[in-house]
Order: C-alpha cells, then sequence, then structure tokens
C-alpha cells in the first residue's frame, strides 16, 4: 500500500486552505437557499440545522467530482447543496426520540431539542422535498437528461434503497449481540456510504462522465465511505465530547456493534487506512486534477471530529 | 351557477364505472411499485399504507388531466402513482403521536400503530424519496424537460412551501379560537389543495400543455381543492365512522376551527357546490374530452367519504 499511497499523494497540495475555501463557498449558497417566511418556525427550524455547521464533507465530495470532470463550480454547488438537505434531513430524523433520541448534534442542541418533535419531523421533511426543487430551479448549464440523472441517484440514495433502508436495519440491530460483519457492512453502506457515494457520482454524472469513470469514481467513494464509518466508530470511543459536537462512547453505552467492537482499534485503523490507500490508487489515472479528492480521502483516515 | 352546471354536466357520463376502472389500474400498479426485501418491516409498513385503499383520487386526477390534454395513461401511469406515494407519506406523518396521534386511518390502524413510530417515520420518508425516483424510472415517452417540470412541481408542493408548511401551520392553530379565515384558507390551499392542484397540473405538463390550459387547469384545481376540504370539514361533523374509515367528530372534540364552526353546516354546503360550479366552468371549453374532470368535481360536492 505504501507505494500506491506515495505514488498518488502530493504533499504539496495544500488541503486544509481549500476545505475551509470550499465550505466558505457552500456556507454562503446553503445562507440563501432557504429564507424565512411564514410559518416561520418551520424555515426557522430548516435554517437551524442546515446552516449548525459540520464538515460539508458532502457537497465538497460532489464539487471535486464535478470539477475532475471538467465540469465548473458553477454546474455543481446546487446538487452540493441539495446534498446537504439531504443529509441534513437524516440527521435530524436519526436523532428523534424515537430513533436515537439524541440531545446533541454538531456541538449544538438537535432540532427536536429546540423545535420540539413535530417541527423537527417537518422540518426533515421539507428539506428532503426542497433539495429536489432546489436541483432543479437552481442547475444551470446542465442538460436535461443529465439533470435526471443526478435525481434518481439521489432519490435511490434517500429511500429504502439507500439511507431509509440503512437506519432501519441499524435500528433493527440495536441491543443484538450476535450482529455480523455482512448485516454491519449493510447498515453502513447503506446509512453512510450510500450518500457519500451519491456526492462523489453526482458531480460526475452532471458532466456526463463516460461509465468508466464513473465505476472508478464509485469505487473511490465506497472506500471512503467505508474509511469514514470505520473511523467515526473509532472516534465515539478515543474521541472528546468537544472534538466531536456530539457525545462520545454512545455506541459502548449501548453496546453497539460496531468496527472496533468487532475488530479492535487498531486493527480498526489499519483497516481504514487500507481502504483510503486502495480509494486513491483508484484515481492515480487523473493525474493532477484529482488532488483534491486524493487528499480528502487522507483527511478521512486522520481526521478526529 | 344553475346554468354553468347544466352547460358542463353531461348525465349520461357513467363516473362510478370510471372511477372503479381507474382505481382498479392505479391499485395493480401501485401494487407493483413496491417489492419486499430487507429490512422487510420497512418494505411491509410502505405498502400496509400505500395499498390501503383510498379514494385514489390525486392519481386519478392526474391520468384525467394528461388524457384532457392529448396525452396517454402511459405517459401518466408513474406521476399519478408517485402522487398516491406522496400523499400516503404525508398521512403516515401526519398521523403520528408527534402530530394528530390518530388511531384509524382509512378503516384500518395507522401506520405507527402497526409498525411503531420509528418505522412509521422512516416509511413516510421512503414514500417521499421513493416517488422521485418511480418517476424518473418508470416515465416513458416523456421529454426530459417536461419530466423535470412535474419534479418541480411536485416538490415544491411537498416542501415547506407546500404541504409541510400547511401542517406547521395546522399544528399551530390547534386549540386556538380565533383562527381567521385567511389562516384557514392558507392552511387548506397547503395542506390539501397543493397536492390536489399538483395532481391536476402534473398530467398535463408531461404533455407540455400551454400556460393558457395550465392556468385553467390550475383554476379548477383550486377550486375543487377548496370544495374537498369543506366537504371533508362537513363530514367529520354529519359522517359515521363506517363511511369515514376514521374517527369522526375530531374536529369539534379538539374545538377546531373549520369551515363549518365559521359558516354552519348549511352555508358550507352552498360554499362547496359554488366552488365546484366555478371550476366546471373552468372546463367548459374543452367539451367531451373534459368529462371526467367535471364528473369528479361534482363527486366532489356529493361524497360521503
Amino acid at each position: 500500500m505504501s507505494q500506491i499511497s506515495q505514488a498518488t499523494t502530493d504533499t504539496n497540495f495544500d488541503l486544509k486552505g481549500y476545505l475551509s475555501q470550499r465550505r466558505a463557498l457552500i456556507e454562503a449558497e446553503l445562507e440563501q437557499s432557504i429564507s424565512v417566511t411564514y410559518p416561520e418556525i418551520l424555515y426557522e427550524s430548516m435554517r437551524y440545522s442546515l446552516l449548525a455547521g459540520g464538515k460539508r464533507l458532502r457537497p465538497i465530495l460532489c464539487l471535486a467530482s464535478c470539477e475532475l470532470c471538467g465540469g465548473t463550480l458553477e454546474m455543481a454547488m446546487p446538487t452540493a447543496c441539495a446534498l446537504e438537505m439531504c443529509h441534513t434531513f437524516s440527521l435530524i430524523h436519526d436523532d428523534l426520540p424515537a430513533m436515537d433520541n439524541d440531545d446533541y448534534r454538531r456541538g449544538q442542541l438537535t432540532n427536536h431539542k429546540v423545535y420540539g418533535e413535530n417541527i423537527a419531523i417537518l422540518a426533515g421533511d421539507g428539506l428532503l422535498a426542497y433539495a429536489f426543487e432546489f436541483l432543479v430551479v437552481q442547475t444551470k448549464k446542465v442538460s436535461a437528461e443529465h439533470l435526471l440523472r443526478v435525481i434518481l441517484k439521489l432519490s435511490h440514495t434517500m429511500a429504502a434503497t439507500g439511507l431509509v433502508g440503512g437506519q432501519v436495519a441499524d435500528l433493527q440491530s440495536e441491543g443484538l449481540q450476535n450482529i455480523d460483519i455482512k448485516t454491519l457492512d449493510f447498515i453502513h453502506t447503506h446509512k453512510t456510504g450510500a450518500l457519500l457515494e451519491t456526492s462523489v457520482l453526482s458531480g460526475a454524472l452532471l458532466t456526463g462522465a463516460s461509465d468508466s469513470i464513473l465505476q472508478r469514481l464509485s469505487v473511490y467513494a465506497r472506500h471512503i465511505g467505508l474509511a469514514f464509518q470505520i473511523v467515526d466508530d473509532v472516534l465515539d470511543i478515543t474521541g472528546t465530547q468537544e472534538e466531536l459536537g456530539k457525545t462520545p462512547g454512545k455506541d459502548q453505552k449501548v453496546q453497539k456493534v460496531t468496527y472496533p467492537s468487532l475488530w479492535g482499534i487498531e486493527e480498526s485503523k489499519r483497516k481504514s487506512q487500507e481502504l483510503v490507500d486502495l480509494a486513491k490508487a483508484e484515481l492515480a489515472g487523473f493525474g493532477h486534477k484529482a488532488q483534491p479528492l486524493i487528499a480528502i480521502a487522507d483527511y478521512i483516515a486522520a481526521r478526529t471530529q
């Protein structure tokens, strides 16, 4: 793996600067995406969670992938925002009392803690539906056919075949001690991996990328998606409340089966690094243009929040 | 009004036969739209509510409007099913304990009563997302541009600007005695009217109908939408549990402001008939082809369930 890693990592790329510049662009777009009107509490609740910070990893991946395929930021920004709306919808619903019952998210009270359960459910619903409207209204310089492929990919990912199915499998496995690796993989490929993969692929789909490019980006995205989840599980054990912006130790408290609970922390870290190296190897042929996606893969393995 | 009414009603049109034939077509499509796979409980829960009967008014309106504009059933059926998925999503979420807390819907236990609150929330989410996927995958012989217009209209209707906003306004008005007609109209144009209008318009949008046709269909749809809601409110007072398939008298029990509570039953009935007559007048120029939509307008005023 070390050879692949060396071959594809450019140590001169300023990832920190890149991520912070991209985040600023995305924050500015998201800020403008929803204005408050009657009934105000609903729009405020949607804005509360959508603008609560976070890594903005999904929109960043979408923008990077679009540029890798020769597209522009302008083409991809509405899709990038729609991905973040979909992600925020899933966080709001996952945190609900009837689901994971979380009080904190991104260092702030969860949506239902501030606005009540009924508004939180509806704010999530509103964000999911609005993501599709935003995509259609805001996307420019993309053919209708390419946009439809993005809508198809995103809706499939948000449905029972993606995040929603992953969340149900996760809920069902709660408290069970005998979850096998197959079930754990199902949960994570659906609950986390699917939207990360769609983030990468949608950027490419907007440009009408070829099947072979889509295939390589898909492998890249699946590897970083799984690495992301493994690191998430490890951070739940090793991270602090301040770093995570949410309560750590939650998995252990509910005796949840996770990658580190199956493999141990060290082996989990090794596996996530291996996945990141494999992901980067898929991008070897793209040259200089792949630098952001390669650096993001490294960042996923090394992140502490 | 009676002159308009006579001019546009063809008493020979067999509405009962028409509705039952259309319902059978739609039921068959919906039955095939979702198959059960892992995690089974989620798909079963989605199917439970989607296949629980009901009038199928929204898909029927979509099919009728598409045919009125020269389109085919084949073109409109995926949109018709997507509309019913969206409608079912909204029913599942509206019935939740955190919302209207209803135990019965369409004569059956509500989704959360059978599958639990967490699965019901996710089944709703899944149906909403799947509606868009189904639209894109299943729609044939419609241009990408026309399909995007349908997606735009539907997503706008399902977001805070439509059903979700209407439900929040409804929740906020609960228990308040001083709700004015403006607020009541906002609630119903958003909560009920918007999706009925979108059902009518989407059928026309699929065919690339002209703005002037869309405008007339929009007026038709708004009138029948409001009439539908007024009749709904009246039936909550005059209907039986058997007829309605849900608990009657609920509005009065929670002292909800409704059209009959503002206007009385007789005046409400008169208003709904007036709206139906106005709706039918919009279709006067379409001739024979408008028969189904005209008969449906009459059916809305006369319905007992």
